[in-house]
């Protein structure tokens, strides 16, 4: 209804353009689903890829036989899909579906004394675009998360996983259809170039909410270009800070955990910063957990150099997002100097202080200005699962709007809707 | 502590990156600050403000003299100050002082089985940069409420009001400084060039959220070009669909409301649609009633000025915040043609169905995507003070964070504070 309809063309490739529109005449049918549609909708999703799970497990094959040689062994594996992890999708998508619905959800009410009615009420964001690499699952997981919480969704996933992102995307589409619902609830766009990416950042007045996910070029891209309303996500240079009251047991579990559970993820720690009244007996400890034990690589500054065995640490390791066996080191006179060089330093990720002295953990968590701020614990943490949010759609590392992992009613916004009987100011 | 100390030069001018590094600095002591500490910091700086009137007042008669046949009359009188208009400023700091503080408070929490506790707290948002124009009482409203949501705030007023704007800027440091606060909490940004809006536009890392308030120049420039976080606020096209179910008395009172009330603010109505059923009745009433009694300039579509006298809309009237005694008139079919056309042509602020249709209320409230939609009640009300924020900081006619009127919550972020003791994942 809102911009000129487009022939059914299934057989040759759409536009950017052509998907943008398709994706704008969805919203009004999106937004007059009630709740129960809106799960409805995301359970057809999930039969509907499990239905075709012959189909996508052909187009993913044809992916993985396209990139071989072209990307890394850890690159394929995440590209690849098997029976196990296609019903783990569809499982996770009935997870989705399942969540507590926040939309239509009157926030807050004020009745004025001549009566007029002024309610807060959540709504979705609209049209939601998510730039991501190559991994199938997110195109399940993205379109989930919009379809329930009354968005629409414009996909655009890596290239070396278009044909499988494509299976996806057409199987939802059929099981939207099959339940009456509007198949451009869910889109993916077509062209894998730049380009297409471009488009996106730019397309005000079609997209809502751009959502890049991925490594730091694309994020500043993003930053640097998009006129549409952004929310960066994920690139994660997290500290952990062992203050001179620290428990050096517990710190060098938690150092560990946060490095060596999972390096290749946003919220693994990069930088240890040590009070230098606890250096000389922690160092050791870290040396013998970390780099002994894990073979991590220890980029260390002058004064922990003299300590421990190590790289130095070059101009830029306090500054590089690692996502590898290797962590970066420095001595500090203070908490405050921890906190100077996290301001100065950090992504607004994920930051811990490991301290028994609740003034120094006051301090911390009272300056550092990061989504999420730990007392003894692991920065590990910082994932919507984990936080009790059910799924994520993206650890926001900005402040505006949505703050840390953005699960289901971070993909929502409000309006004022105001009942007057002939009210005039 | 966060960025190299800036020697004292009262006598000469900072440039905006010295502002910008001195704002930065002063972060730290917002955020130490208590809810008593804030309120304190607020009156401190209201009773400076009148204990500098003369000050200011001879500040204002300069720009006064300098503006004199270089603005309109209109503009004039909104740049001029008198003591009335002095202590009302106060008064308005006051009331903010006095505000429910938000800062500090837990929004949520969450404690995991394994004993780790998720809290999501309410903290400031940081350095808030506000351009503006030319009224001074901005300028004390602006940083009345930023020192209150514990941010420090970087204004950019307009050439004309700069000497006012110094003066005011300077009382209130003046307050700050004596109740032992840090003067920087509070900046006014010296080069009034549009040099200084760019920079603003580009200062990542300094500027956590940007706010442009002005005309659509200065809006569409911050959209194309501001890489830090920006909230768009205040243009205002809206619109007034009277409904066949209509009770048209009522109409016609809210639509004068809307219109004439106050032409040349952002909430007045621009644009008036009508059901095609009632319009044989309802156009004459507006043209007695606007057209006839308050002097309003009709510009009709074709149908409407088969019915009643007036220009002929031309191609942008219905895309125009006319802020003058101006109305378009358009006839549409239906409901769903009057949304389509709101979700065209609106800037997404405020909208009104006139109908005593349930259905078509809801069709209305629901489809149409506008920060306030209003049922039966003009839109004049969009309006911090009307919503009972207490006050404003401008009106979002965004998406996203913000959404209408922004008081001192929607001055404020959140982050997530998780207290552990040596939890791993």
């Amino acid at each position: 209804m809102l911009a000129p309809a487009l022939l059914e063309r299934s057989d040759i490739m759409l536009s950017t353009k052509e998907i943008l529109v398709n994706a704008k005449n969805a919203k009004n049918s999106a937004l007059v689903t009630s709740k129960e549609d809106r799960k409805r909708a995301v359970l057809a999703m999930a039969d509907a890829i499990l239905e075709n799970k012959e189909q996508i497990l052909e187009q993913n094959r044809m992916d993985l036989e396209n990139a071989k040689g072209k990307i890394s062994e850890v690159m394929l594996d995440r590209l690849r899909l098997t029976p196990d992890r296609i019903k783990a999708m569809a499982e996770s998508m009935r997870t989705v579906a399942e969540l507590s619905d926040p939309v239509g959800k009157t926030i807050s009410e004020y009745k004025r004394e001549d009566g007029l009615l002024i309610k807060k009420v959540c709504v979705p964001i609209g049209v939601v675009a998510i730039i991501y690499e190559s991994r199938p699952n997110v195109t399940a997981d993205a379109a989930a998360l919009c379809v329930k919480s009354g968005n629409v969704s414009v996909l655009r996933g890596g290239k070396e996983a278009f044909n499988s992102a494509k299976a996806i995307v057409d199987a939802m589409k059929s099981g939207l259809e099959k339940e009456g619902f509007d198949k451009n609830l869910v889109n993916l766009v077509e062209d894998t170039t730049r380009d297409s990416a471009n488009e996106l950042m730019r397309a005000n007045g079609y997209v809502d909410l751009l959502i890049p996910r991925g490594g730091k070029g694309l994020i500043d891209a993003c930053v640097q270009n998009a006129t549409v309303p952004c929310i960066q996500t994920g690139t994660g240079i997290c500290h952990i800070y062992v203050d001179k009251f620290a428990d050096l047991e517990k710190a060098v579990k938690i150092l560990d955990n946060a490095k060596t559970s999972r390096p290749s993820v946003c919220n693994a720690a990069e930088v240890c910063l040590v009070h230098r009244d606890v250096a000389n007996e922690f160092l050791p400890m870290v040396y013998k957990a970390l780099a002994e034990e894990k073979n991590v690589e220890l980029r260390l500054c002058e004064k922990s150099a003299q300590i421990i065995k190590g790289k130095t640490a070059g101009e830029n390791d306090f500054d590089t997002e690692f996502l590898d066996y290797i962590l970066a080191v420095k001595i500090v006179d203070s908490t405050e100097e921890a906190i100077e060089h996290i301001s100065l330093h950090s992504t607004g990720h994920s930051e811990t202080i490991i301290s028994e002295n609740t003034e120094a953990q006051k301090l911390f968590t009272s300056l550092v200005d990061s989504a999420a701020v730990y007392v003894n614990a692991s920065t590990r943490f910082t994932d919507g699962g984990e936080f009790g949010l059910g799924c994520e759609m993206g650890i926001s590392t900005q402040k505006m709007h949505a703050r840390g992992p953005m699960g289901i009613e971070e993909m929502t916004a409000y309006k004022y809707v105001i009942e007057g009987n002939g009210h005039i100011r």
